[in-house]
């Protein structure tokens, strides 16, 4: 492969520098350049290296890291920053449509440096300007180039001190007053104060403020959009009637200035109302081309589901970034060894393996399932904006809140463990904030909590799910979607029927000579063998040709290249699909009898959670992220020599997220006897020790460069205690004598002088 | 009850405020003082009821959190602080040994306050000064009193920059030097640098640094403590030859300095080694009792054991102030509703009481556990001060090491689990970082690490049961030990044979007259019957008379009263028995073929430990948690009021902790068809729904008073949104302009001047 340059003629890949690390890399069974390229495209490579470069080189974005600075400094830095990415401009406004992967790589490269930093960014380019663009109309476009060019600054406010998940209950009034034709602004009291908002505290000048809007004579029309100005552009003072300030501290993104603001009849003028769903003439009289409440409310909300998309990116980058610090440090970090004299890496342990190397497998699963839905999302916009009214667009927007109102968990879920598993798995190390793992997990955090609690949005899944199932019916309409996530449903009834081994004679007989087939005695034959020819044995087991037949194996080995059994589904998928439905079937009759037994539609949902729908949302987003990572690493256009381990991430990641619900499969009968689950085991484990020599060269694919990740363990070089050394050292007065040491040296205390009568 | 009152007259347990939370408490099906009392013990009661009360009215003890300080200042103030904690003389050390039970409520009192107070003065007073004590010998008491006058600041230097989990690769040395009767002790590379050592960073004048002994002639002795000053008691500046400092900030408990030494040859009297297990004569010659190199570096480490059960003891009191905060704000916050009018406390949700409950139920087994554990090191620590060598007292070691080896595991992971979700169920409140619960995660995290990393410390317990089995072979020595924890391996074989229901036709008669007993029917009119008569019926199964024959109910449930079964064991007990020989007899076939196909003991260990050895030891752990604290729950002396709500824990912690090895219960067969993972999901949301009115009443038996809580949506009038805007209007300039306010409104950016070529 011909090197990639830049303009200034370095390469966009450039080698790794030579260290500790160096050992590590060469035992690589792929190159890592290409894998490079092919994950990320030749533009996208070049374009994010360009980012990086600008920022490593510019002295505003030197180090050190917020978290170490007071919350006053941090949010100035963060807003000096935010500035300087405007003249950078890396992605002018009118380009971001027409370059999806650029937008992605911007949210990425801006996030890997500091979240705050993207958060307070894309908030107002993207949150606040979009909700002016898709819910205003031509009357609001006056509005864009003043974000573009700063002269005002953005924020979307819709959470208020007591309501957050159920936006429905949210509590600030614009009431119209045809006389001066104004909306009046009013917070009804604290509990409605708006709060938690983005860029808020300190430094927005307008805000989409979310209100339920009231015409004359009392009649609500529902929650509209509202855009209010709420400080001077000029001086940064609040505008009369608006008391608005910082939230204070979080447990993390403290650069962001999140805000409240409590508004005491505030009036705005009546061409402020973002009108697309619904407007009040002159006079006050409401008019809509929506007839439904409903419909309107989820139309002004509309702009909300391209947060949860973006999230399930911002969760994968936290994740890259963590599992690339950790497994950096335990390919250098030795501690033990056969013998007292010689110690080996940490990640030589299968303990060791087991916690980080399923992590890797997520990142790329995960990462590939947020860039195809982001492009489904895309897909969704650009319909919107042509106005497209057809039943597919319907559909499609459908399918893509099921898939985003559970892939938010997922993804936030699955970073906020793993980058808990990083930290640990680094030990002592992990836990200095320099090693950047703790402000991963803080930044990562509200990812769990924003755009919809977690908990609470699975429940959107679910209710998609059931619906289709409902609208089925005996003889109903053919399960489909646009995207095709939910088409397998279609063969419910015969999926539930599936079982890991067979159940009746015939199934017994395999394609390739009616031998008698069953795993146990494998199992056992491997647990036997010495472990250089078990794992070939499960190498064979795990080749993704021969994962189809996972489970009815012959009796002996046989060569790879025996038989040509028909096309099947790769083994998690056909356990994952029938685990989809059999949680969809179970949460069906669950919801069904609380229902007969009398409860309202509240309660019987609200009864179905815990072990039905909750699980079953969950599990269905697990089988579309392994399916389509999954047909992404056997699409032909993979070039050959990286097939083997993106085959081989692809397994992993399957099969730990299936282990997770074993129990299931067991008690649903798909898995029967020991065997079942001890080979799930035992092909995790093998996965992880054929992955564990790749591991080094696949975190160079995907981590930043040594500036950006920020991390004396997990720099490039591997020069571990080195850099660490350095970075302490370089830290503030960190020999000097403590400025109290008087309080100690000459203060003594007299003991018990303040003892309490006990 | 007549009210216990202080010597003041105030009574010892007030009455909560009057609040929201009024509601809730009057629901509770038991009295709290009550609970308090049987729980605690009037003693301990008063003890911190009188240490809370000198915090709360010493303004030195007034918040802000550490967190918000810069590290310098936080640092100082902790030392205020722990200075102003000998003042109190709360718990003079002669009363430490014969008042156990006051040692805990200190601990817990000082680290409910601020685990970086309460760390800062136990590593000084009993890690610093009970490893001067047990290790050293007449020759060192003289400096006892000075740490208790604090003339001298100790702290406790093992771990290296590149050795923590392995103690024996330590290699900072100490070569004798007969001519000047001295050790040198010497730091050969930055690698060997002491790092890590609380109290060192700023304002330890002594440490207790191990190193590698070394006698005139190059011969090495092993690791040995030696008392080496590190600053000058008058000035706090460095000993000569001494590099010390702080580490950095980390991602918790700031108000400690953690630091770091290296020595170059620094010069100590022969004298301050600590000569317990082995000592040097002024000519140079090693003399020793221990014969054994191995054990007498067990011996010089012994004083590390104490420091795992403490840290189970942490891990609780994070518990449970994390608990605390999540479940008021759960019984106060109210979100959706059956209708758009009406919104319920979000406790009132399954889903909500599923996430919280379960831990609730968990601070209360655990803190039992730990007390219970803390109680047996005392026995121990009394045989080493008395020189006890008996067999019994060997195996006690042995028992607690295990014991202590996967209970701080356990209570850790527990812990650090808990706070995430109670941080998560907090919603957005919840990442506000004057809640608390960012503090005490990253307070407890580094409890998963330090004093041995979780996964490497499970392996200690795993050697012990695997050692028990070993010794026992076949035709071997009875398995028991001191505190019992072990003794029901005797019955091993018996116990695997064991099935969640009757495999046989006897095994379907009952003693109660000979009905067919299933289980499955149960289940199913469990779920045709309206709520709240399956609560009823469910409440029997879960009534702990009953609980004995849970899987084995006659198909109509019988009255409570018919019948007289035999004394059985209760069903979680049971089936974590069968459990704990299950996962002991596959990680021992496991073993044993590992080393059978020619592997190293290293590496055969290594390739057993994540679906073996790992689980084994914390299943083994989760028996003696569950046993105990069923034991403590169904003694006579329970006062009536309380047996139902302290069963109802026991059985919640019990089966919740057992369901997420439900598919190791069906893989090993003793789990068989639906059912039983059915009802045992049905038990864990039936216990939930029967605690949901009691969680308020048990956290007001576990929370510290309001000021020590320390969190606004935690406190005990549950006025959440009072409190939570109280505390955000005063904070700092919270609604002052940013200082950098005409960065945004002069210095405009030139949008795309510093545009990189792409």
């Amino acid at each position: 492969m011909a090197p990639l340059r830049e303009s200034s003629g370095d390469p966009v890949l450039p080698d790794p520098p030579q260290g500790p690390l160096h050992v590590a890399r060469a035992r690589a069974s792929f190159p890592w350049k290409e894998l490079a390229l092919f994950w990320e495209g030749e533009d996208t490579l070049r374009f994010k290296k360009a980012i990086f470069s600008a920022l490593e080189n510019d002295p505003l974005f030197a180090h050190p890291r917020g978290s170490r600075l007071s919350v006053e400094k941090y949010q100035e830095l963060n807003f000096l920053r935010c500035k300087r990415v405007f003249e950078y401009d890396f992605l002018p406004v009118g380009d971001m449509l027409d370059s999806l992967p650029r937008v992605l790589a911007l949210i990425e490269c801006l996030g890997m440096y500091d979240w705050s930093l993207a958060v307070k960014f894309f908030l107002h380019v993207l949150t606040f300007g979009s909700a002016i663009y898709s819910s205003g109309s031509e009357r609001h476009l006056k509005y864009l180039p003043k974000i573009f060019s700063l002269e005002i600054f953005g924020c979307f406010a819709l959470t208020e001190v007591s309501h957050g998940s159920n936006t429905k209950g949210i509590r600030t009034t614009a009431h119209y007053d045809p006389s001066t034709q104004e909306f009046i602004i009013h917070s009804p009291d604290f509990e409605a104060a708006k709060f938690w908002v983005g860029n808020m505290g300190k430094t927005a000048t307008h805000a989409v403020v979310f209100a339920q809007l009231y015409t004359p004579g009392g009649q609500c029309h529902g929650l509209h959009p509202f855009l209010v100005q709420i400080r001077d552009p000029k001086t940064l003072l609040p505008m009369p009637g608006v008391m608005v300030g910082d939230i204070g501290k979080k447990l993390g993104q403290n650069g962001l200035d999140n805000g409240f603001a409590m508004f005491h009849k505030v009036r705005i003028p009546r061409q402020d109302l973002l009108n697309r769903s619904g407007d009040v003439t002159p006079e006050g009289a409401y008019v809509t081309h929506v007839k439904d409440v409903g419909q309107r409310f989820s139309e002004s909300l509309g702009s909300l589901s391209s947060g949860r998309v973006a999230i399930v990116g911002m969760s994968v980058v936290n994740l890259k970034l963590a599992v690339s610090i950790a497994l950096r440090f335990s390919a250098t970090r030795r501690q033990f060894g056969p013998t007292d004299k010689e110690e080996v890496p940490v990640l030589q342990y299968p303990m060791q393996q087991w916690r980080l190397l399923p992590y890797l497998a997520a990142a790329y699963a995960l990462d590939h399932f947020f860039k195809s839905l982001f492009l489904d999302l895309g897909e969704l916009q650009q319909g919107l904006l042509g106005k497209d009214r057809s039943v597919r667009q319907a559909e499609l927007g459908r399918e893509i809140h099921a898939l985003s109102s559970a892939g938010k968990p997922l993804a936030s879920w699955t970073a906020q463990r793993g980058i808990q598993e990083c930290r640990e798995a680094c030990g002592g190390h992990g836990y200095l904030a320099m090693n950047r793992l703790g402000d991963l997990r803080d930044d990562n955090d509200p990812n769990c909590t924003y755009e919809g609690d977690n908990s609470v949005l699975l429940q959107q899944t679910s209710r998609y799910l059931l619906g289709l199932l409902a609208r089925r019916g005996p003889g109903g309409a053919r399960i489909e979607s646009p995207l095709k996530t939910v088409d397998f449903l279609d063969g419910y009834a015969d999926i539930l029927g599936r079982r890991f081994e067979g159940s009746s004679p015939e199934d017994l007989l395999d394609s390739s000579g009616g031998q008698k087939l069953t795993l146990w005695p494998v199992t056992q034959e491997l647990e036997r063998q010495p472990s250089c020819q078990r794992w070939r044995v499960l190498g064979l087991l795990l080749d993704p040709r021969q994962l189809r037949g996972f489970g009815r194996v012959p009796h002996r080995p046989a060569s790879p290249r025996t038989g040509t059994a028909p096309p099947v589904l790769a083994v998690p998928l056909a356990a994952y699909e029938w685990l989809v439905c059999y949680l969809l079937r179970e949460s069906h009759q669950k919801l069904s009898r609380e229902k007969r037994s009398g409860k309202s539609d509240f309660e019987a949902i609200n009864d179905c959670q815990v072990y039905h729908c909750r699980p079953l949302a969950l599990a269905f987003l697990e089988l579309t992220v392994v399916r389509r990572f999954h047909e992404h690493t056997h699409q032909p256009r993979v070039p050959p020599p990286l097939r083997a381990v993106l085959r081989r991430l692809s397994a992993l990641y399957a099969l730990w997220s299936l282990s997770q619900h074993t129990a299931l499969l067991y008690r649903g009968g798909y898995f029967s006897g020991e065997r079942a689950g001890k080979v799930l085991e035992s092909a995790i484990l093998a996965l992880c020790a054929q992955l564990k020599d790749d591991a080094v060269a696949l975190v160079d694919v995907i981590a930043p460069p040594d500036f950006i990740l920020d991390s004396p363990i997990g720099r490039a070089d591997g020069e571990l205690y080195k850099n660490l050394w350095t970075a302490v050292l370089q830290e503030n007065k960190v020999l000097e004598r403590a400025s109290w040491w008087a309080e100690f040296a000459v203060n003594k205390p007299v003991i018990g002088s303040l003892k309490p009568k006990l």
